[in-house]
């Protein structure tokens, strides 16, 4: 048998065929245009559900099942998308809808959640019963798998690990609250850590100011790891700091849940052991565990093909 | 059927004849004298269930199992006590142990899972799925419930809310961190905060005087609450902080986990609607859930009878 996974972004819709062995055996992409009505957007996903059957010279008995990651939170049992920010799914049955279309099992998940089952499935987190991942990109987004299966709480909501307070009345966060660990450990976050550090440098000594041609718009997640590689005090100082925030939220994430692997994802999971290393190093000091079965930290594997293979493990 | 819990303490041992539908049948209590070799302790409990039995005319077999819950993390497949603060039973197969000198099924579990256990069968959180229990007495402990079953990670050792860092480099905490929860929110905390706010009520105008007889080894966790509510200008102020630090800790919590109910035991409880509605109120301003299905924040209902009562459960 083969599965059909679908991540629904902002921007793409992206669609995949997705073997046993959980490897991508094809894959489709159109433009999302977010803006169209529900049904367009249902349809189109059919559609490009189709046409990777008929190009692969599959019939709807060769597929059991199709799953589909949103970026919001999903009624899975009944196939509602119950709220999804940047597109208007809201309290939408796309699974039923959906089938309309293309009569197979539809399955919805969450799109962090379902990185994070590919992780558990096919990639750093493999063979393990319970994992969490974080995504470190524009906001922090994360997944709880327990007992391989995802864990989203009575009512689709739940793993909304960046909105864990860590500095109680700290930084504003779009969701209402202050100090939230996605104020203090997103890519964002690290570019606004940078931002001021330098604007604190009102000398210009460090040797960020040349990476960013003196522009601060033009700093990225990579400026301070960059600059702390070449030894630049600040980008030390800033890296030091951010790494110092990441670890106190994984810490408490994994006093909480005690998971065999700890995931990391996003970009900034691309500074590598450089990071890797001062985490592993900062989470094993203030851990609670006791005795040698500890939690194992791990940059996620399997990068951006993650939403739609996890897409495609819904059913399991 | 009947089961037998036993509530392993530092200072007592309670065991009870827990019946079908989760009520006390019988019960019976000795003095720990946690100093004692673990062997000692363990033939004792097994003495007072086999007395439990005996005087209530029960033979093996009509006892499912017995259920045994410890301060302490425990390996639950394998029986092992990993780590146990007050007695000294670490490393050391209980279960194994126990069936020496009574042989029937024995479980064991943490004591604050299995108070989280009991809530969901027989108290506050009766018939969900999920559920999260705290418990605010000397620490903060937690117990995490998904799908019916205690939830403590892949070592036993999960479940430690109390060690989420709130306030990140505040308060030293003895786990190693700064400013975890548990110095925030355990009536420990409560009192810690109700003196500091006398020592700074340097004209001594606070009524909260007069109830500690001028001595600030007399403060408890009642006595700011008091206060408050007789109108000290003082008093309502450290219930505000302490229910805001509360609420800040609970609102991560439902973040994460979207619980039906999440329940608060423990001494501070008593506090009854007075604190609840407040908790009510914060919680509700700054929970991420969209929609109307929202997690139900409840005191715990069993009171001192959950340890053990949870205990008889753990076979379930």
């Amino acid at each position: 048998m083969m599965y059909i996974g679908i991540d629904l972004g902002g921007t793409n819709i992206a669609a995949a065929l997705v073997d046993e062995t959980y490897c991508i055996a094809a894959r489709k992409s159109i433009p999302t245009r977010a803006q169209r009505p529900a049904l367009e957007i249902i349809a189109d996903m059919a559609a490009l559900a189709k046409e990777l059957m008929m190009e692969n010279n599959l019939t709807v008995g060769d597929i059991a099942w199709v799953g589909i990651g949103v970026p919001g939170s999903v009624d899975s049992k009944n196939g509602v998308v119950i709220y999804c920010c940047n597109i208007g799914f809201d309290n939408t049955p796309v699974a039923a809808l959906f089938r309309e279309y293309l009569d197979v099992p539809v399955f919805l998940g969450n799109d962090a959640d379902c990185a994070a089952l590919a992780e558990v499935y096919a990639g750093a987190a493999k063979g393990v019963d319970n994992a969490i991942l974080i995504t470190l990109g524009t906001g922090l987004g994360g997944g709880i798998i327990i007992n391989r299966q995802i864990y989203n709480g009575f009512n689709g909501c739940g793993g909304e690990l960046g909105h864990v307070v860590i500095v109680k009345d700290g930084h504003p966060c779009p969701c209402g609250r202050k100090g939230c660990w996605e104020q203090y450990s997103s890519a964002t976050a690290l570019i606004r850590m940078t931002a001021e550090a330098l604007e604190g440098d009102r000398d210009r000594t460090s040797a960020m100011w040349k990476r960013i041609g003196n522009d601060l718009t033009c700093v990225s997640g990579r400026t301070a790891f960059e600059a702390a590689r070449a030894g630049d005090p600040l980008g030390l100082a800033v890296v030091e700091a951010y790494a110092s925030y990441l670890a106190c939220g994984i810490v408490s994430m994994i006093n909480i849940f005690q998971p065999e692997v700890f995931c990391i994802g996003g970009g900034i999971s691309n500074e590598g052991p450089y990071l890797l290393d001062t985490l592993v190093e900062k989470v094993k000091k203030e851990v609670y565990t006791r005795g040698d079965r500890q939690t194992l930290l791990r940059f996620a594997a399997l990068k951006n093909d993650a939403g739609i293979v996890g897409a495609a493990l819904l059913g399991k």
